[in-house]
C-alpha cells in the first residue's frame, strides 16, 4: 500500500517555466517527477495545488504523490534536496490520509505581488520584484485594492487565452501594503485563474497612474470584459506564498 | 579638461567571470567600459578599487575614469544604469579631484562571507551565501577570528598563483559574528591578497571542525606556508561592502 505524501515546496521560478512539465523544458513538477523517479525506481506522478506560470516563484507551493518506497519522512525530504537544484527546495515532507489530494484538497491560497518603488533596484533583488520607480497614486491604489474582495465570475481579470476550469471565485482578501521601498499587494481566494493575480496587480496600477478610477471597477469585473482592466505585469515579482488545506 | 569622475557600483557577481576585463567573457569593468563608451563615443579605461574574483559580488565597489561628455552625474548615473544589464547598478557618481584614483587612493576595503546555518538553505538565498549546515564550534572560530588582526606578510593566505603585489597588509578588524541562521564574517584591512578573504574563512572552518587549533594560528601565519591553512571557500559567499579612501 503506498503512502500518499505531502510536500511543501519553495522555488525560485526565475529558471523555470513553471511548474506544469514539458517536454525538453526545465519545470518544476518536471523536476520533482525526475527526482521522485530516481528515488522511486519508477515514474511518480505529482500533483501540485495549482500551475503557476514561467517565472513566478513559491515560498510553499504544496504538492502530493504517491510512494511505494518506504524511506523515511526526514531521509525523504534531504534525498529529494540532495538531487534537485537549489532553487528548488522541499520544504517539508509528511505522510497524507489516502484522500488527500495537493489541488483537489485546496482551500485557498495566498499570493504576494512585490514592486520595488527606489530608482535604483539592487541586484540582488532584481530577480524578485517588479520595478515601478514613478510616481502611483497611493491613496487611490489602497482604496481600489479591497474591491477585488467578494465571489464572482472573475473572467475579466482571466489571461485570454485562458482554459481552466471557469466559474465564481472567492476573494477573501485583497490589501495593499505600502511599506518604505517595497509595495506588497496580498491576495487570499478560494483559487485564481490564469494571470489573474498579475492583471489585479495591473489594474491597481493603472489605478496608481490616475488612468483608472477605482469606482470604475466594480463595473469591469461586472462586464467581464478582458480589454478594460489593467496589463499583465512581470511574473518575477509574484510568490505563491501559502495554500491552505 | 575632462572630468575625473568616481562611481559606486553594486553587483551580483553571480554571473560574471570576475572584475577584470577578459576578451569573450563578461565581466563587471568590461561592462561598464561598454556602457561608458557609448556614452562617450571613444573607449573609457575604468579603473577598480581592486579586482573581486568570478562570483563574488559587491555592496559598494568603487571605480574612477575621466570623462569627456559634460553629462551631469545624475544623468550618467541614469544612462548607465539604463545600458547595464540589472545584475550590475551604478549607485552614485560624483565628481572626484583630479589626482583620484579608484585603485591607488584606496585606505581599506571591508568584506563580509555570509555562511548559511540552517538545513535547508532558501531558493531566494543560495546565489549569495555559503551553505555549511553541519555543525561548527563555534567558541573557537569566534576566538580564532580576531587572530588575522595585525600587519604581516600574508603569503600564507594568498592564492597559490597570486602574482600581486606582495608585502605586508595590515588587518585592523576581523571579526565573526554569529547570527540565529547567518555566521557572518567581517574584515577590514588596507588590501588583500588574491583569495585571502576566503582562506581566512577556509581557516575558520577548519576551526570550526575541530581540525586546527585557533592557536596554531600565528604560527602558520608567520610560516607563511599555504598547504596549512584552509582551503578556499565558494565566491558567492563574498561581499565586498566598502572601500575607504
Amino acid at each position: 500500500m503506498p503512502r500518499n505524501l505531502k510536500i511543501v515546496v519553495a522555488y525560485d521560478g526565475g529558471g523555470f517555466h513553471g511548474w506544469q512539465i514539458q517536454p525538453q523544458l526545465p519545470t518544476i513538477q518536471g523536476e520533482l517527477q525526475r527526482v521522485l523517479e530516481q528515488i522511486e525506481g519508477r515514474p511518480v506522478a505529482v500533483a501540485g495545488s495549482g500551475r503557476t506560470d514561467a517565472g513566478v516563484h513559491a515560498l510553499a507551493q504544496v504538492a502530493s504523490f504517491r510512494l511505494e518506497n518506504p524511506i523515511p519522512e526526514t531521509n525523504l525530504r534531504k534525498a529529494m534536496n540532495r538531487l534537485l537544484p537549489p532553487a528548488i527546495r522541499v520544504l517539508q515532507v509528511e505522510q497524507a490520509p489516502g484522500e488527500f489530494h495537493a489541488r483537489f484538497s485546496a482551500k485557498s491560497k495566498l499570493y504576494e505581488y512585490r514592486i520595488w518603488r527606489p530608482e535604483i533596484c539592487p541586484p540582488m533583488l532584481y530577480r524578485y520584484v517588479h520595478h515601478h520607480p514613478y510616481p502611483l497614486e497611493m491613496a487611490a491604489m489602497t482604496a481600489a485594492a479591497p474591491l477585488f474582495e467578494g465571489t464572482r465570475d472573475f473572467q475579466a481579470l482571466a489571461a485570454a487565452d485562458d482554459d481552466l476550469a471557469p466559474g465564481p471565485r472567492t476573494i477573501f482578501s485583497s490589501r495593499l501594503d505600502n511599506g518604505t521601498d517595497l509595495l506588497c499587494y496580498r491576495v487570499r481566494g478560494t483559487g485564481f485563474l490564469r494571470h489573474m493575480v498579475r492583471n489585479m496587480v495591473g489594474t491597481l496600477l493603472e489605478v496608481g497612474k490616475s488612468n483608472l478610477r477605482p469606482d470604475e471597477i466594480p463595473a469591469l469585473l461586472e462586464a467581464g470584459d478582458r480589454s478594460r482592466l489593467g496589463p499583465t505585469v512581470a511574473a518575477k515579482g509574484l510568490f505563491l506564498v501559502q495554500v491552505g488545506y
